[in-house]
């Protein structure tokens, strides 16, 4: 292996899903010349229920699925906002959209064949947690994909039909349950160590780090079986 | 990966890699059903410096080579006659030869190829250590080669031609010194844990196991990194 293989379980629609993957890229920037890493972006649908075109307002939404009162629910926006901004990353905190993200996943899946999946998973991001307009109207889903390097025949291709990825979101799905995740962002670092959640930039840091230097193992002799008999060509122990 | 791999470095005209091989064999054989194992030969020339076709007897060759006395190097191979008995194996105390054994290497590779490295690989350590008849003669090389499933024709012309797996066989020996390996046999299981020697089968069985379990690591949690910001069908933590 030459790079740490790093695969992240998130969803478009979940905040500390875009607050973590600064973090952790900001470790990879901080690494950069010393390891290098290969990123893959996994699905995971916070609302898989919610049907296609089912949006809502954040905070409306906050409110009644998990019984939320109102300034509850638009303070902890405030606070993602915050959080968000010690990153470096902008956050609506008002007027947000909530909804059925499978469509961006199965995109992100396209982009992945496409050779631009970071830069579509970053638009999406933008898209949903910064930009005014909302990610789940389909014209804006299809002008951030196009605007992130994806062909405009293609996406609307995909958006047209839902069987195109739909597996592969399953598939991702099936093994984020497997692994036993059961929220995001959830990073499996060389098929090895699993972190679960935004975590400090300097954790992510240590784990890549760690990871990359267990890529060069030396060979473990076992104890008790170095001084065994042997030939060697000095002649045979004997 | 679905069985434990182990490369074996040796050299057919090693006693120790002929009882070696007969003790990790056994090892091999009881965790039947248990753990499958892949094993691979890897080429160690003992004596890469003799000319091809010098050959003399072994004893000889020790008196000469390590200034043992002939009743000392005789000695020491009726020793090892008793611990191959112990294996269940023939070997011949007297009147074996010593010689170069770059073309049997050559020869294993291309088994490998063919699909008859296990088999070739064993008739040739019985050439060597049980039949009276000397593996260093050319007519009787080709006669084991083929009597364990290589091709009479594709044997004579790795024969005829130097060049044929000289790579290969060279590629292995600069693992081996890479690996630190000064003697051999030397086992190297999984890419991970080194053996050296003629360990007990009981060692073997040990290493196979832990190897074998070793390969359905679950995924190892980061300490401090289980209880992070995270969001799940619950809602986000904040």
């Amino acid at each position: 292996m030459n790079k740490v293989r790093v695969d992240i379980w998130s969803d478009i629609a979940c905040p500390w899903c875009y607050v973590g993957k600064a973090r952790f890229d900001k470790a990879v920037q901080e690494l950069d010349g010393k390891v290098a890493v290969e990123v893959r972006h996994r699905s995971f649908e916070l609302d898989p229920n919610r049907k296609p075109g089912d949006t809502a307002p954040v905070v409306d939404m906050l409110v009644k699925k998990y019984g939320m009162s109102r300034a509850e629910a638009q303070a902890g926006e405030y606070r993602l906002q915050d959080l968000a901004k010690a990153e470096g990353l902008e956050y609506q905190a008002e007027g947000r959209d909530h909804g059925n993200t499978f469509d961006l996943h199965r995109l992100l899946h396209l982009a992945g064949e496409r050779g631009v999946e970071a830069e579509v998973w970053q638009a999406f991001y933008a898209a949903n947690f910064a930009d005014e307009a909302s990610i789940f109207e389909r014209d804006r889903v299809v002008e951030v994909a196009v605007a992130a390097g994806l062909d405009k025949d293609e996406v609307v291709a995909v958006l047209d039909d839902p069987e195109r990825y739909r597996d592969a979101v399953r598939a991702d799905e099936a093994e984020a349950a497997a692994l036993g995740a059961t929220g995001v962002p959830f990073f499996v670092i060389d098929e090895k160590y699993g972190v679960s959640g935004a975590q400090p930039t300097a954790l992510f840091a240590e784990v890549l780090e760690k990871a990359w230097n267990e890529q060069r193992p030396a060979i473990t002799p076992i104890a008790g079986a170095e001084d065994a008999d042997a030939c060697g060509p000095e002649g045979c122990a004997i």
